[in-house]
C-alpha cells in the first residue's frame, strides 16, 4: 500500500460494498468465495468483481475463489478503515444533526470533531459528544487540528461562504450536501451529495412507467438505474 | 412532453442542477444566459451544457442564448417538479426524521405521506405533519393510496424484508439509504445513496494527497472527483 494507486471512481465506489459483502461472509463462517457468488452478493457481475479487484490485489486462487478474510483486510486498508479521517461539519440543522449523530461513520472510519453553527441558540450544545461552536471558530479549528476534511450541511445561499472560509483554512477535500455547484481552487476535492439528483430519477422512471403503461409498452429499469 | 424520452442517466443527474441555476438567474433579474454561463455556474464545461439540453430543448438562439424563463419551465416540466410523487418512508431513526422533515424536497415535488417504524415508542407519533404507523400497516397504505415510492432508512439488517413488502404492495422505485445491495424483481429500481462510498472517495483521496506530499508529487483533483 506504499505507492500511489490510480484507481477508476467507479471501481471505488464499489469497493465498500464488496468490503461489507465480505464482512457478512466472515460472520456466516465462510472462508473462500467466487468471484461470481460475490457479485451476486454486491449486485454486480462476476467480470466487472475481478476487474475491480485485480486494481487491488492479486491473491485470488483458481478453482477456490477469494480468500474472505485476507481480502477483507486488503480492503479495510486500501479504504483507509483503519485509520481516522479527522472533519469539520458546518450547518446544525435536521440533516447536519443527522448526519453527525449517525454511529455507522466510524466503521468507516470518519471522526467528526466538532460540528459549527451561525445560530446562537444552537452553539455550546452538543450532538452526541461533539460540541456545537460558532462559525467564526471554524478556521482556527481547522488550522490547530490540522484537519483536512470538511462536510457542508448549510443552506445552499451560504454554502460557497463556508467553502471559502474552509479552503483558506487549509481543507483539501469537502463533502457537500448543499444543494449548489461549489467554486473550489485547483487541488480541492468536492464530492457532492446531490438528494434532489437522485429523486429527479427516480420520479423520472416512475413517469416513464406510467406512460409506458398508458401506451401498453414495457419499460426497461436498466435504462435509468442507480449506482 | 407526451413521449417516451429516453435520456443518458449522467444527463438526468445534471439536469436539477441547471434548474437550480436558471431560477438563480431568473432571481437576479436575467433574461438570457450562454452555455457557457450556464456551464460555469454548474459546474459543467460548455460542450456538456449543451449535449445535456439538446436532449429536451430546441429553442436556443445564437447569439443570444437560451431564455431562462421558458427553459427553466421546461426543465420543471420534464423533472416533474410540477406534478407531486407521492412516497412512503421506512425508518424513523435520525436520518429518516431528517429526510422526513426536509423542507427543501417538496420543492422537487416529494410528498412524503408517511412514515414507518417496528418501534412502538415512534409509532402513533409525527415528523412535522407526516404520521409514523407501525410497519404492519404498510402493505395495506401502499396498496390503498397507490404509491409507487418507497424510501428505506432501516438499519441494513432490515432493508432487504422491508423491499421484499413494499414490492409485493406495488413499489415500482427504491430510494436506498441502508448501506446495502437489495434484491429486487426485474422492472424495480433501486437508487442506492451511498454515504460509505462517498465517504470512502474523499479519505482516499485525502490519503493520497498526504502520501504525494511526503514523495514531493502533485496531485490531480480530478481523478478522484465527484460527480
Amino acid at each position: 500500500m506504499g505507492g500511489i494507486i490510480s484507481i477508476p471512481k467507479r471501481t471505488l465506489e464499489r469497493l465498500p460494498v464488496y468490503y461489507r459483502v465480505l464482512t457478512q461472509c466472515l460472520a456466516e463462517g465462510m472462508e473462500y468465495i467466487s468471484s461470481g457468488e460475490l457479485g451476486d452478493r454486491a449486485g454486480f457481475d462476476n467480470a466487472q468483481v475481478r476487474k475491480d479487484l485485480n486494481h487491488i490485489w492479486s491473491g485470488g486462487r483458481p478453482g477456490l475463489g477469494y480468500e474472505i478474510a485476507k481480502l477483507a483486510e486488503c480492503l479495510a486498508d486500501f479504504l483507509g478503515l483503519n485509520n481516522t479521517t479527522d472533519a469539520v461539519l458546518v450547518g446544525a440543522g435536521r440533516l447536519g444533526t443527522a448526519l453527525a449523530g449517525y454511529p455507522g461513520f466510524s466503521g468507516y472510519g470518519l471522526n467528526i470533531v466538532a460540528v459549527f453553527d451561525c445560530d446562537p441558540e444552537k452553539t455550546g450544545g452538543r450532538i452526541g459528544d461533539i460540541p456545537i461552536m460558532p462559525v467564526a471558530k471554524l478556521p482556527d479549528l481547522i488550522r490547530r487540528l490540522g484537519i483536512k476534511l470538511g462536510i457542508i450541511t448549510v443552506p445552499g445561499e451560504s454554502a460557497q461562504e463556508i467553502t471559502d472560509v474552509m479552503v483558506a483554512a487549509g481543507i483539501l477535500a469537502i463533502w457537500n450536501f448543499a444543494p449548489v455547484r461549489l467554486q473550489v481552487p485547483e487541488g480541492v476535492l468536492v464530492r457532492n451529495e446531490d438528494l434532489a439528483a437522485s429523486l429527479a430519477t427516480l420520479s423520472y422512471y416512475l413517469r416513464q412507467h406510467s406512460l409506458a403503461k398508458e401506451k401498453g409498452q414495457t419499460l426497461d429499469s436498466t435504462a435509468a438505474e442507480g449506482n
